[in-house]
């Protein structure tokens, strides 16, 4: 049996109650932390709040060898932990078929997700975010490339928000600040945008989120030229370009995350 | 302080240990279960579970008269419970801003939620996701509002996944199913067809997702036309209308929801 569990947003304390038990009751517990990451915990405090040992597995570990997680299933109870929900993830999607076709039985626990505290944090409704994409850090010179543009502009057009997740390098330790996302995309934006435009990137309104899932997360909206020089702290951090606002989400933007009145 | 606790997808067990912490350490329990709803317990079971007394709050009563929560909050630890997310409904933004107004400290704790659980139960990437809708029971003789069918047709156009979250009214206890759902859109989008295009409703390819979140949901993937005599059992349900699918996403509905190959 493989359990897929979600450890959700932040720490230990994100998991569910269902997902600790799948934990409890498991033999052998696998864990990756390089597709998601769960800033305010470590592996160690991890295994001391289960009392379980935990075998972290790497990307190749993962992707390129999952006999030993398979083979650990098809004898033992068998988890496998990821932060946020355990199926966002293709990668452990893959592994779920793999299981699936080697007749081993799965399950989903399902996590909390940033995808769900980007609208909920900033009181964005959720039905009104159209498609999500990715900043990822190999791009030139910091750069953004056209494709997350033409989603940003895609999403616009229809008045719809956008979620930015930040991207992620595991092995180096190296998460995207909101403030670098901010940057790029302000620069991306008045490159596209040319000087005699009135919509000027430096004006676009746009919504940094740090420590989503922790006690105290950080939510702030303004100007990307503002956010571009805001310290959001410590990982992981998010960016939201809002669409139309409605009068709602617009109070929300100004009362949460201190928005500038001119601008909404 | 007013902690907004999510209560996560299906049973006392799908909050998190946080949630669950919140609860422990609150003096006053409110909670709400009409804009969303935990099929596999009782508000007797939480309580039990938690080991608290909890004073539901009917729609009036949320909505109509916030001043008691308010109160509450104002002088002591006062927890709000909400299925799912207790930020994804507009009530409860507008509750905390209204806290917010009166200098009431307000706190987050995130659940998991069925926007998450769509893409991860069916293996649908969840950044190809469009915007998402709502069917409602209330519109003509079982029809579909035309704003619904755009929000289909616009996703679709684009290659995006729909998710439809399908309504729920808590007052007589009546709960969309995902056939009635599969049979209304095969209808709708029948009549907007015609017939003589390719692209007949009864060959639209769609995926229902029953109770979400507990240990055996069932997801299965198939013309909306023969979803809409499968019995999907107890509630809750939802309806994904898939976009262009990409290999793994194929084998994904294959694999894990039985979708006919020639519809792949």
């Amino acid at each position: 049996m493989l359990t897929f569990v979600g450890l959700g947003l932040y720490d230990e304390c994100s998991i569910t109650i269902e997902g600790r038990d799948a934990i409890d009751s498991a033999d052998r517990v696998f864990a990756e932390f390089y597709t998601s990451y769960l800033a305010g915990t470590t592996v160690a405090d991890l295994e001391a709040f289960h009392d379980v040992e935990i075998e972290v597995r790497d990307r190749a570990g993962t992707e390129r060898d999952p006999v030993p997680v398979l083979d650990a299933a098809r004898e033992d109870r068998t988890a496998f932990l990821v932060g946020g929900d355990p199926m966002i993830s293709t990668t452990h999607v893959d592994l779920r078929l793999r299981a699936h076709e080697e007749r081993i039985d799965t399950r989903v626990v399902h996590g909390t997700t940033a995808q769900t505290a980007a609208s909920s944090l900033t009181g964005l409704q959720n039905y009104r975010f159209g498609k999500a994409t990715t900043l990822p850090f190999a791009y030139g010179s910091g750069g953004v490339p056209e494709s997350v543009l033409g989603v940003i502009a895609g999403n616009r057009e229809r008045g719809l928000h956008t979620l930015c997740y930040l991207d992620i390098e595991a092995e180096r330790e190296a998460y995207m600040s909101a403030a670098d996302a901010a940057s790029r995309l302000a620069d991306a934006l008045e490159d596209s945008d040319g000087n005699d435009t009135g919509d000027a990137s430096s004006e676009t309104l746009a919504v940094g989120i740090a420590r989503a899932g922790s006690s105290e997360p950080l939510v702030r909206a303004d100007r990307l030229s503002m956010l571009a020089s805001t310290d959001f702290g410590d990982p992981l951090h998010l960016l939201v370009i809002p669409g139309d606002l409605h009068h709602l989400e617009a109070e929300a933007l100004e009362t949460l995350a201190g928005a500038p009145t001119d601008l909404l």
